[in-house]
């Protein structure tokens, strides 16, 4: 029963410093602590196309809910602070699964201290809906956009890209410390997470920037699984074109000055690595270079919602 | 396509001087301006359950994907400031219905003066989901909680009950101006929006404050659709049964002093009547007494999502 979940709900979740009132009102009280605004962002995944119920453990996918909300976040070099969970929950079945969406969710929470403030649990005849909205504050220098990059800017990449429908699209983990650490030690012009693709995203960026950007293929940083999942497939496609449109990846493209970006590079501060992969240039558009320096348009690849 | 959508809605919704930095980025940034920290609540319609798409109008339907929110934020005495809409759309058919969907919602903002500062827009095999959640701020007297009902306290509702799936539902007013006006005019101790049920949510808001709750059945104002509603269905329940339990009626159920309690049903500062309906007790449980001042147990009705 709903009420019997709720009281179960608030006494696993307990107090957090930055919400004097969360599970069991009409509304939560969430106190940002941020005289610049308050970051938010929503991300709904749905059964079919985010994740397949048959084939996942509920709780990857509970984090998952939570880890592509923290990612925006990380985007936005925005410290996550406190989010609410609304599920449609199919009634049979429903407590047990809201259940675990939780186990999976709420360690994730734990470990970049995030208060679960509130939500909304219904029950339905439809398939699982699961829809996280966060809260976060942003330090002095703002918010990070995806509007401030510059014609000569570096594209940076952290991590490596490609395959992450073998296993990392949902065990990937947000780059909201590497974020936040950057936006710190570094002047950073724009940013982006790759959710729908490497090529997609950084046209994104491009875009809102009114600029355009180079690519260099031959130094994307490919993953691993994006060459297993070349070498599985045997359709031609190569660990390449994986990489710049599988999508998933959750890892961000930064637009960086040149001299910062060499910095940046040889410092390498993050575990993960930072990889130069093209540059911003004035002329809008997505292109790309070969080995011989011969450039060329580059068709922007990666998932978008079908809509009619 | 998704891209498409956005950037028409981006076109759509515009500036707001509460959203620096709104549609087109990986989250938003909203400027709450209180120093008392950001009301939170959320919360999800689904096909079937709170709508039935072959019946109604996606205006409507939008509408009150907004309203419940809004009522929600009354329900704490908040002001509204922005929110963000994430939608699961069936594929066929899906941009026709997202912007009808926001045809409904955007001019109910409007009148709040609040501003959409973002989304998510899926497609899949899916019904429709749509998920609003709203950010709000309160005054220097802080938001107006279920917890603070004391014993002696009034109930007293704004509007009438019962009867709301005959239109209501969709067409209410959220009561979000009267919780402002009633908060900055009387001491309020508690308050809840009634939305799955008069006595239900009565009993809820008993509950969270240590309390019971004697009912005055012979005091409840009864909407004309509860009557209209008892005499179609013919199926011996009254009027007043509908009332106490149909829910949906997005009025509020408040808890005052007696004395402040007489002033505001003296002065009647509201077009809905405000009206007492009971009185809050030490002793736990929702009560009624009748014409005679029996007392007897009242058992709370209204809806609760199944969940096994």
């Amino acid at each position: 029963m709903e009420s019997e979940w709720i009281s179960q709900l608030r006494r696993r979740i307990g107090p957090h410093p930055a919400v004097p009132l969360g599970i069991g009102d009409d509304a939560a009280l969430v106190q940002i602590g941020a005289a610049s605004g308050c970051v938010v962002t929503v991300d709904m995944l749905t059964e079919g196309v985010d994740f397949l119920l048959a084939a996942a453990d509920p709780r990857a996918v509970g984090r998952k809910a939570l880890a592509v909300n923290l990612s925006d976040l990380a985007a936005m070099a925005a410290q996550p602070v406190a989010g609410v969970v609304a599920l449609a929950l199919p009634r049979k079945g429903g407590m047990a699964l809201a259940e675990a969406l939780y186990d999976g969710l709420l360690p994730l929470a734990d470990r970049y201290d995030l208060a679960i403030a509130g939500g909304d649990t219904n029950t339905w005849e439809g398939p699982l809906v699961i829809s996280v909205t966060l809260l976060g504050k942003v330090g002095p220098g703002g918010p990070l956009l995806r509007g401030g990059a510059r014609p000569g800017d570096r594209i940076v990449v952290t991590g490596a890209f490609g395959g992450s429908i073998l296993g990392r699209h949902f065990d990937f983990e947000p780059r909201v410390r590497e974020a936040l650490l950057l936006a710190e030690r570094y002047r950073l012009h724009a940013g982006i997470d790759v959710s729908d693709g490497l090529s997609i995203d950084l046209a994104r960026l491009a875009s809102e920037s009114r600029c355009g950007a180079v690519l260099w293929p031959h130094a994307v940083p490919i993953a691993d699984d994006a060459r297993r999942l070349a070498a599985q497939l045997g359709d031609g496609s190569t660990a390449l074109d994986h990489a710049l449109a599988d999508g998933e990846d959750f890892e961000l493209i930064l637009a960086v000055e040149p001299h910062e970006a060499e910095r940046m590079l040889a410092e390498q501060p993050l575990t993960a690595p930072l990889t130069a992969i093209g540059e911003f240039v004035p002329e809008r558009g997505l292109w790309q270079v070969d080995a011989a320096g011969r450039k060329s348009p580059l068709a922007p690849q990666g998932y978008e919602h079908e809509m009619t």
